[in-house]
């Protein structure tokens, strides 16, 4: 298979500006946490007399999601897939063992079937998986009061290098061990994607966001889903979750799964439901039992589960203006109104925590009844649904499953505060992860903006994680363009609540920007911005020969000059 | 002049599926408010038995900014410029004068200077201002108990045919009189510009968005600027501050303000700049004064005044990162430290308030100091400059003259509340009217939507009026694609805000799409989105044949389609 790394003009290989730096772990010195470096220019002043001073200006430390694809040194083919730098971690473990071939029952089906070979990827690993009676969860590992590599990766992750600028910061190995014990934060690590660098979802770090992506039955290849992976991952996404509803979704997975750097989550019941040629009143618990094993083994970190979505909750469809608007939820209370039955998410719950455990797989509690519309925010089946949440929250926990706790979805600002002080209090802290929420209905076309003013305010108040959407919610399949767009909207949300929140260096990225604004330094300004190949874009189509001022207010009017000259002469 | 109404390929003279509907007044029956009404199609459903049933869907109505534009039985002429709505009202009014003449020294030169006859409007208008002694602003006349036409109309369009719907309002033109009165709220109305639909700007009424066009020395004639104009009204612009720094800026704007039916804002000291070649040390209050005139006497309805920039501020901004990033603010506190003297603008208030006092020009005081990044939000020259513009409000209300208060900037969104909680107090009650605020500065190219975040937190908070910024912020101006990017990203903010504050009826759009979409309605859904055009394009790019479900999910995993299945079997 053959991929372009460079997508739609753009070079993924490389950041403009920037370079790949690794920081070395003290606990595990193996660890080496990639970071992007941007590397500024001098700034140049000649007084009234003619002298020259020159000021050189720091280099400014990045979050780099992207993992190896921007790393010069190393060398990426898609077909042999990206390094697997947590293999070395695994296998110095002893609580994992090497199973001598996948377990699954279509796994195996599906490897058997030779028509298959032509799509299938190139190389085979064995599967991991706990011993027998043995806590591999980084939950159970931070109970036991164990630092683990990954703990101490997302450690030195989220600080950013800012103690070399001498900003304290409370994230240490230890606190971040702490926050995991405690439920609070998750990292998303199943040993059979050890091609992801470890990272953290909690309320503490960095506010991450999550992108979707995947076929449907009307669209998509599998060589369109993997760039909208390294895509993804380029623009700043931190968690990918396949929602391929199409054909091949195994050996699709196995290829994104392969060269993604970032944890990847999914909704097990779609493939579930593919199974069964889309007959909801087919699925079984068997069917789907299997599935997990199948994804588990493949090594998806999360899944989404809709256990809480009742039968009696389908009652009170008939309550709401926008009935279920998730698709997980409308399936499961489907199949129980039709077999008048309870959904077996939740009557096999304890069944589905004893799999993911064995795989350090982490449940994301789906909010099946999660508001499709304003009018519908808050209502009595969302929050029965939570309650619901919180009581499986403990069950997971009690089997050593990681758990993040998902959102709406439609809330209009005045009732978002509500969403998450709930949350917090009925999920006991677990991470709340949401999708938006959409602050009103009118526009289409436009709602990963409606949506973005949601999840900052979320965010701010604690959200772990903000799943993006698209400019295409609601209308069709998002392209590489919107993929773009969403996850730059959704860096926005995600750091005007770190700004908010006070995140340790946060703000230095800001004050760099501005400061290079303010000296006219405009290709720094670019590199250190969220998208430098739009903002560069726009200013070179518009821009003249000088490049003391921009189109926007020509010569006589930049203010920013005006009072440079002013400051100058106040001196 | 041709102007063509068909801009970008969008018919500027109707709206999709809509028409355009009048509402008489009571206490002035000659008032006729004109809004959209979004007929809907009925919902028809077939059950299992095959028996049809049919359900009509009310109209919806919208709060309409495009004025005469969208009226099919109005003939448009650019050349001879909107109806005059408000010409009548004037007449009836004894407290007006009409003049012989313009009054001010620049715009006879211009009248008198043949050269320009090719670019001036066709039509010329007698100016009205006060008789001598009289109280003609629209606060003078609610102190004084008296309801005017512009208040019952605004009361009228504020409340969108509720009171049909059996929704309860409190706005009563008794109640916008109250409001003004007490200078909570503003209805810019210069009777020179009478073809503007009045409308109030004031935190217990529906957010007002303004929108920034104009031309500068390096780009945009006449043409370009009325059709950004028209463009800026379509899309949903409150207002329209004409920020004009190039040629004819004079003629321009009279062009514009002859077609434009919302009020227009200047900042006249850009024009006073350019009448002294940019040269900030040769402005003068004298030429400024005769701006003011100028400008008033052909229709401006409000003016930001920067006079609270003072010479003392200018000391500090070495304090900053970004120094003063307000135009207005930097060439006066220029001005100051060149001259070492107090900004004119200051000095001369009482006098400036005369002026405006007479055309009932608002005034808009300007924040020169607003910081232009996150590291200079809130800081000492802000909020110093804050307790000045508090002052001048004092002194305006003292003259009778409507107040507007502008505001940030650059804030993050954990300083967001502190700066809406001081400018009340300060302030005391006048409106607040601010740029954004930017949550980060992170993202040139985006900057629509990272100040569209803290426009909808600021808005929720009681902020009257957000003035949008397009995506080429910071770094171009922008183009008819960009203007409508920011004037519906802040229709977003602005909606998102009203439903927030519970304006009344503000929820009945988002229930009435919601519906519609949940039905399958797709034209329905488009019609009433704020960008039908653009949700219908992304739609039918990727649809197939079926329109019962989208390219999304597909046949088989539509959670609507599900979950209307669930709700019948539960029945």
């Amino acid at each position: 298979m053959l991929i372009k790394l460079k997508i739609n003009n753009i070079d993924c290989r490389k950041y403009p500006g920037s370079e790949k730096v690794y920081v070395e772990g003290e606990l595990f010195p193996e660890i080496k946490v990639g970071m992007r470096q941007v590397n500024q220019m001098p700034t140049v002043k000649v007084d009234a007399e003619g002298n020259k001073t020159v000021r050189e200006n720091p280099s400014v430390t990045i979050y780099d999601t992207s993992g190896p694809f921007t790393d010069p040194a190393i060398e990426i083919d898609i077909n042999a897939g990206i390094p697997r730098i947590r293999e070395r971690w695994n296998a110095r473990r002893d609580d994992l063992e090497e199973l001598p071939e996948i377990t699954s029952e279509y796994g195996r089906q599906r490897l058997a079937d030779s028509s298959l070979d032509s799509i299938r990827f190139t190389r085979r690993y064995k599967p991991l998986r706990a011993k027998e009676g043995a806590k591999i969860t980084q939950l159970d590992q931070a109970r036991a009061g164990k630092i683990t590599p990954e703990m101490e990766y997302v450690a030195i992750r989220e600080n950013l290098r800012c103690q070399e600028l001498g900003i304290d910061s409370h994230i240490t190995p230890e606190f971040v061990r702490q926050e995991v014990a405690a439920g609070r934060a998750v990292i998303p690590a199943n040993p059979n994607h050890p091609e992801a660098e470890p990272m953290i979802i909690g309320r503490e770090f960095l506010v991450k966001l999550n992108t979707n992506i995947g076929n449907s039955a009307l669209s998509s290849g599998i060589e369109e889903e993997i760039n909208k992976a390294v895509w993804s991952c380029y623009w700043g996404g931190d968690t990918l979750m396949d929602l391929s509803t199409g054909d091949n979704i195994h050996e699709t997975r196995e290829w994104i799964i392969r060269n993604c750097p970032v944890p990847m989550g999914t909704v097990p019941v779609y493939q579930a439901l593919e199974k069964v040629n889309g007959k909801v009143e087919d699925l079984t618990w068997e069917i789907y039992r299997d599935t997990l094993i199948e994804q588990a083994e493949q090594g998806v970190d999360y899944f989404t589960i809709h256990a809480g979505a009742l039968r009696a909750h389908a009652d009170l469809i008939s309550e709401r203006l926008t009935g279920i608007v998730s698709r997980g939820g409308s399936i499961m209370t489907r199949w129980a109104v039709i077999h008048n039955q309870e959904n077996f998410l939740y009557t096999h719950f304890e069944e589905i925590c004893e799999i993911l455990a064995r795989y350090d797989v982490a449940v994301s509690l789906g909010d099946g009844l999660r508001p499709g519309s304003i009018h519908d925010a808050n209502d009595r089946s969302q929050f029965m649904e939570l309650d619901v949440l919180g009581e499986l929250t403990e069950i997971a926990w009690k089997h050593g499953v990681q758990v993040l706790i998902e959102g709406p979805g439609h809330v209009p600002m005045h009732k978002i505060q509500e969403n998450m002080d709930r949350q917090i209090e009925k999920c006991h802290g677990a991470p709340f992860y949401t999708l938006g929420p959409l602050t009103t209905d009118i526009a289409p076309g436009y709602d990963h903006i409606t949506s973005a003013i949601g999840a900052a305010n979320i965010a701010r108040m604690g959200t772990a994680m903000i799943c993006y959407v698209t400019p295409k919610e609601h209308l069709a399949l998002p392209n590489l363009d919107d993929v773009r767009a969403g996850v730059i909207t959704y860096k926005i949300a995600a750091h005007a609540a770190d700004l908010a929140k006070g995140h340790p260096g946060a703000q230095v990225r800001d004050d760099a920007l501005s400061r290079a604004r303010f000296e006219f330094r405009w290709k720094d300004q670019f590199n250190l911005s969220l998208d430098p190949e739009l903002a560069k874009r726009y200013y070179v189509e518009s821009h003249k020969d000088d490049d003391r001022f921009c189109t926007m207010c020509g010569p006589n009017f930049c203010a920013m000059r005006i009072s440079a000259a002013t400051a100058e002469s106040c001196k």
